[in-house]
Formats: C-alpha cells, sequence, structure tokens
C-alpha cells in the first residue's frame, strides 16, 4: 500500500481514475492507491469494461488489503476482454482445461506403457 | 437465435433486462434474445459486475451471431466476481495453471522412469 502523502507529491496531480472521470482527487480516493497516474491505460481498460462506478463499489465491499489483487484481476479480465470482445478470460479457461485433458491423456498412455514395461521386466527375469 | 415474434408472446413481458432496468423492452432489444425474463438471475449477475450500458455496448459492437457466445462468457465471469470478489475467473486460471505444472512434472518423471526402465531392459538382454 502506498503512503497517500507520498502519492499526492501535487495536490494538483489527480489518479488515472479521477483523471478519465474528470473529478476531484480526495486524500482517501479508493481508486488513487491502485491507479497512479502514470498508468492511464489501466483505468481505461478496466473503466471500459467494468464501469468506474462498479469498481468503485467492489473495491468498496472489499478489506484494503485485499484490493491490490481484486484491481490486479479486474485488470487482467478486462485486459483479455479488449483483446477478445467475445469470450475474455473464459477463453484462457477453455484452452487451459484443453491442455490440462491432453496432459491426462499423455500421462495415462505413459503410465501404461511403464506397467507393460514392469510386467514384460518382471515375466522375463522370472523365466530366465 | 430465438424468434422476436415467438419471445414476445405478450407485449406486456419485458425481458429480464428491461424488467430490472424497469425500461420498455423494445421489439428490437439488444438483451432480450439471451436474457429471457425467466431467468432473471443471470441478467442480475452481469449487471451487478459489468454494468447494462458496458453490456449493452459490447454487444452492440459484436456480430449477432457472436453474441450468444459473450453472454455466456459474461454471464461466467460475473458468476466467478460474485463468488470471489478478489480473484473472479482470474482465481480459476491460476489453478489450472497450477494443474498444468504439476501434470508436467509428473510427465516428466513417468517419461524418465520409463527410459530407465527401456535402457536396462535393453542392457539385461545384451548381457544374457
Amino acid at each position: 500500500m502506498k503512503d497517500s502523502s507520498k502519492r499526492r507529491g501535487s495536490a494538483a496531480s489527480p489518479c488515472a481514475a479521477c483523471k478519465l472521470l474528470r473529478r476531484r482527487c480526495a486524500q482517501d480516493c479508493v481508486f488513487a492507491p491502485h491507479f497512479p497516474a502514470d498508468e492511464p491505460h489501466k483505468f481505461a481498460c478496466v473503466h471500459k469494461v467494468f464501469g468506474a462506478s462498479n469498481i468503485n463499489k467492489m473495491l468498496q465491499e472489499l478489506e484494503e488489503h485485499e484490493r491490490g489483487d481484486a484491481v490486479r484481476s479486474m485488470v487482467y479480465e478486462a485486459k483479455a476482454r479488449v483483446r477478445d470482445p467475445v469470450y475474455g478470460c473464459v477463453g484462457a479457461i477453455s484452452s487451459l482445461q484443453q491442455q490440462i485433458d491432453d496432459l491426462q491423456t499423455q500421462l495415462a498412455l505413459t503410465q501404461a506403457q511403464l506397467v507393460r514395461m514392469q510386467m514384460h521386466a518382471h515375466n522375463y527375469h522370472t523365466q530366465h
């Protein structure tokens, strides 16, 4: 968590959210610790997907120590939705699930091959 | 895609979105084909997370045949965010990635074990 006295070097410099929303950035602004002025794209992206009012509400409902992770996950989701407006990050979930299915099949085949080898070796040792 | 003449059995029955937003459900309502009146929770959930105005904009920017998938993925994301307000469906992505790492490690170990077995069998056959 950034120190709010530090984050306000100048009272005239609003955070990226307040700048985009053209509003006064209050000392206790809920966006300011997570949307610094030098990363305007981060807020623009979550604003486009979730809307400033929803983000505000979601952050207010969380404990302060949870907000950083919540913002990171919302930025991730929003970027995925901007990149892929139809599937968003659900596209990534499908693709990861497909990879898991493939790996599980490959693992089962390799394990079966190993069991066959072990049985073959066992039989060979018993007969010779 | 539902037939709009069928979906309006009664002109007085608005879709789930228009019902929640307390507005008139027009014949060409962008929400109606995807948010039927008998599934009010679906729209309530995406509205809470993305906001009706953003969903409207996102749907308008898509081709009609893409909108069904877009709504399904938004409902999935919104439900995940309501269930887990800090990580949303990014939590599922992390957990799937962890599963992939575990499966890859297990597969590499099994493959190494198989190679050792094969070398052992080869040496045994050569010596006997």
